[in-house]
């Protein structure tokens, strides 16, 4: 399977293309759009957000309401009037610190920032969302689930439930996208104290995939494992900057004899066991154990740093003159944690499915289940 | 740049075939080898590594001592016993709790949990140094430096030096590759007593890439950022199991303003400042914004699990019985933690290699210096 | 660089992603469109080609003209009323011998032949030439151009001009892609007469770049080869059956002393003459050697199967009565020979561009004007 | 499945990593080793081929003959001698016209064409081989059969069989590996003919795969069709200036009456007939439509030009000196197209191995089986 991600936030506007996904899959529409809206909203937001409300545009790839098994286009259309809008000479020359311009425009040879932020805007996260969107179905149809819960912001931690599963929807609802009503009251006081001060705030954000098989992954060459998979397309979202896999960085300051899973084997099972009868009473491994899933929840943490441009902004130097200046006030988030976890669900819905179809693969949906089951 | 890692224990031995990597270069052998015995060193390993003493064999690509531009193979042969004392016979049902096993022996259809680690054991990362040794030398040559610095053992904290590449030689020759003497002292200790207890450490590496140029990775697309990259590499390293760029999850607890690093400019600056004016007194962000070197040291830290094989075996299940049993004891290291920065620093070298041939990249070693300077 | 196309007959249109091209580049939707135009234009077509003109419309990567260094989305929308005129329940169960009918919808499971047709429909080769039409741009500032020249059709052959670019507006501009007006007079009776008769015509078309540098490919690899990679992008456009390089099949009866170029020294040379001294007499070799051009011009003949579709249908079987039965006639071309002139050229430069950038390749036109200077 | 070839004429030898091939495959070394000698053998060699006689080494991936499912390392040895017999000082400064030395010494920057030699020698064929031995045998296992027949020699057409399957021994043993004794004769009467003139010998080879069965590569993406992969893969063989698919060029000439294969159904039908009931009892398409293959058989048409060395040596320039010189006479083989029969069996193999692997694929040779039966 190939991805590739495309758009602006002042083109016509965002999407994804893959290929390689195979035919009569069954696609609704709306399930994209669910979680499209599911990235606007979260409390903590500024009120961009609410300007525009994306949809999903299937421009190929799907007819009738099935994959055709050939390439597969999401498209989220900018407003019509946003192109308009964008002024040719009206340049930005200010760098963000915790942005892309400066990086970005040194590579590109641009002289004017806004041509970094047209890509590497968070605006752009919609299309992983779109894919997600897509894939998060597809998986459902193998009992395989997946969900995002905010686990942190600004240092207070929400406890997490035993089997998040269980309050899937208390979790989807809640305004940070948590299952700890405690946790939350503080947190939305930070979050509204903080958007006072004209400050941003961070946290991590816990990602789990319930049902996934053993044996996807694999040890026989670095980029072919799960985990490696995993982090890297973790880290690829933007303003995260740390990826644990199970118990992470903990396991670092453990000895081994508290480290691992040890196997046990159950007297019956099925399907619902992922057609083995080993299983483990701790995941410490978060699922994978040499780059191979073992049957177990994949669990897989990313901590997020606070978004960079701030009420009051950060000091930096105008390029054009070469003076100190302060980095320009685009938008008004404080916290995007919720948003992240709809992201973080899109991500893990990506690449589960992607070594899904390695192992299980085939050219139809049919095959596929048969196959699998 | 194409690599294929490929290698086992018990057949003639492993290695690494390198495809895209300019003409012109001149390669040693013996820095290479230098690298390997560092990884084969260290306080806390078992006695098997003094057993075998790995040397790299050029099988192609170098001739006279400078690359063609066509594929470099490089290898380590196993000593020429190791294929005899294979007994076809002997078979291993008992998957270890933290190793492949398991989930590889489920994945390949094997009966013998030694099929599984012929290539999931630690010994073929040897495979990575041998990569790592070559591009070392490559970077060398753009004056880019990198080291690898163990900075926790059993959640003992080694401090990190303000400039570690200034006291490089003492950090290379310690036991434990910390330049904090006092901490390593209590890290021996603790390795000592913990072997006595039949049990294992893990602990943190932290790997800093000094004179990156500005622009390496592109948020253009998500498997194109440098930190996705980074964070997929350094996951695929076995025991890893946390990977943060900067100061990582720290920034998901810190406020907005205290996260970022402004920007500077310095009036003079030349080759050595990277072809560019700017700079940061803080580097939270280790080096990448928006997915893209921003000209600072590149830092990222590893958490590694302990080595799950113990003297106290942990619990598991007889797969060929399906009785209760313990996983057998192979081979007797405590702690890998130095090996383990030798491997991150040959990572770093094959990333950072990567992204900077397409960012200056050529045919041969005089255009991209030419391109570079 | 990565592309993907996409897209369908009767969804919302059809497209290509185009991912690693440089950053600063100028493009011209125009351009664009007139290659489409063409693609749609020549005798021999049918009516339908009339109904629909297609026009670029530029999704995401460039703006304000100028390319932003991210993924260009090209697309060609079809009428608004194809999604409506699809009828669900007007299956098609007779597959066309010569197209993919049968075997796409056996491997993809299929009951109706439409939903192959779907992608593998000839319409689809729009989004080859949105490709080609900004390639032959971005080449054209490198001193390369790029023609595509009807041969023959139905055997009857074409005299091809020393030098077909000082006569390009000729070709270009002619009924079926010739500067041979006699037989072009014989082909355009032959064509009306097969068209009588319910039958197709096929051909040869000759394509050339001229300007190409001398280095593109590499015999390192088989798959970094010039001329596999044309051969492979060459034969995968639809009808296409053979591929020659330089004289091609006929250098397969040839003596060695009469098959190769011998190598020649000018005097004096400059940018036009590619950096290199060397020239040659002959062109036997189409400009490759070993893999790798030689400065001279790349030619590529394809040989192309007439359309399978013919106004007297051949003989197939009913998939769901299994009775034999005739495949359905669907449009009405005769040849399309001059479409398939359009669509090599646009081969030919996203071949050669693949590679320039392979070579020269930098994140800026700048920085590659500078390096190819 | 990813491969990558490597080695040199004058290191340590050559070889190939295949990964992303399935575990439990048993391997014959000596089924590859009877390829190699294969393509060192045939009338018309010259006389260093004699000297060296190559043999597979297996340098990883199996063990006890099966295959583990990771990285297989096959490897052909250089004689001990030959890394010593290279002479540094004794560089080659004229380019041989036809050979890759101009274009590649240009491009790697080298002033001695001996440094393109070592690995565009077609010494490195081999290395096709050891894959081709690989995947021949795994191929058999599902009932595929390859073979590749002279079909002419100097434009001395031999005659090939209806079914040269059925008389695959007496084609794979003759001198010329022809099924036609009459224009063998006259074959070698021109080759004999030929070294006395000090001139050289093309061709034209047939290469054919039965039992290819329905569905394999995709009309979805230009480079996912099977004919593309083909033409690439055929065309990247040294020598190779033309491919054609089924009656390829031909049918250029043709009226679509006559170039297209009727569907008809068979009344019974099983395995042996690849699951579907659809035949042909024509094969102009050479067993591929719109890019997947139909069960019918393969066949694919290369034409090689002659050996460029020539006893009486061409017209080239001195590199060093800019004069007018002979290009150096290095070897004496007149005509290598039993060896190219070898090396296009091996490239068919190769080819229709990863597409029977994208279809069929899974991590054991027992899923496989269980998929495709």
């Amino acid at each position: 399977m190939r991805l590739l991600y495309f758009g602006e936030s002042h083109t016509d506007g965002m999407g994804v293309v893959i290929e390689g996904f195979p035919a009569g899959v069954s696609i609704k529409e709306e399930e994209i759009n669910i979680l499209l809206s599911r990235r606007q909203g979260g409390y903590g937001r500024g009120d961009r957000m609410k300007m525009e409300k994306d949809r999903v545009k299937i421009l190929s790839g799907i007819l009738g309401g099935k994959t055709l098994g050939d390439p597969i286009t999401l498209f989220v259309a900018n407003r019509d009037n946003r192109r308009e809008t964008w002024d040719h000479d009206k340049k930005q020359t200010i760098p963000r610190p915790g942005h892309a311009d400066l990086a970005g425009s040194i590579k590109y040879g641009f002289d004017d920032m806004r041509l970094v932020t047209e890509r590497a805007s968070a605006r752009n996260t919609a299309s992983l969302v779109l894919a997600g969107g897509l894939f998060i179905q597809f998986l459902k149809g193998f009992d395989i689930d997946i969900i995002g819960i905010v686990e942190s912001i600004g240092g207070i931690k929400a406890e997490i439930p035993d089997n998040p599963f269980a309050c899937y929807d208390r979790i989807i609802s809640s305004p940070l996208r948590t299952a700890d009503g405690i946790a939350e009251e503080k947190m939305i006081e930070l979050i509204r104290k903080t958007k006072e001060q004209g400050d941003t705030l961070g946290g991590t954000v816990l990602t789990i995939a319930r049902g996934v098989p053993v044996g996807l992954g694999s040890y026989c060459q670095p980029d072919e494992r799960l985990d490696a998979a995993l982090a890297g397309a973790f880290m690829a979202i933007p303003s995260v900057k740390g990826v644990e896999i199970g118990l992470g960085f903990e396991l670092a300051h453990r000895k081994g004899s508290e480290s691992h899973d040890i196997i046990k084997k159950r007297d019956k099972y099925g399907t619902g066991d992922k057609k083995t009868p080993y299983y483990r009473e701790t995941n410490r491994a978060g699922g994978i154990e040499g780059g191979v899933s073992n049957g177990e929840d994949i669990t897989v943490r990313v901590g997020a740093k606070p978004i960079p441009t701030l009420g009051n902004p950060l000091s930096s130097v105008d390029l054009l003159t070469g003076e100190e200046s302060t980095a320009p006030y685009v938008r008004s988030d404080v916290c995007v944690l919720p948003a992240l976890s709809v992201i973080t669900e899109s991500v893990m819905a990506t690449v589960v499915t992607r070594f899904f179809l390695l192992r299980y693969g085939g050219d139809t949906y049919d095959e596929i289940l048969k196959r699998y089951k």
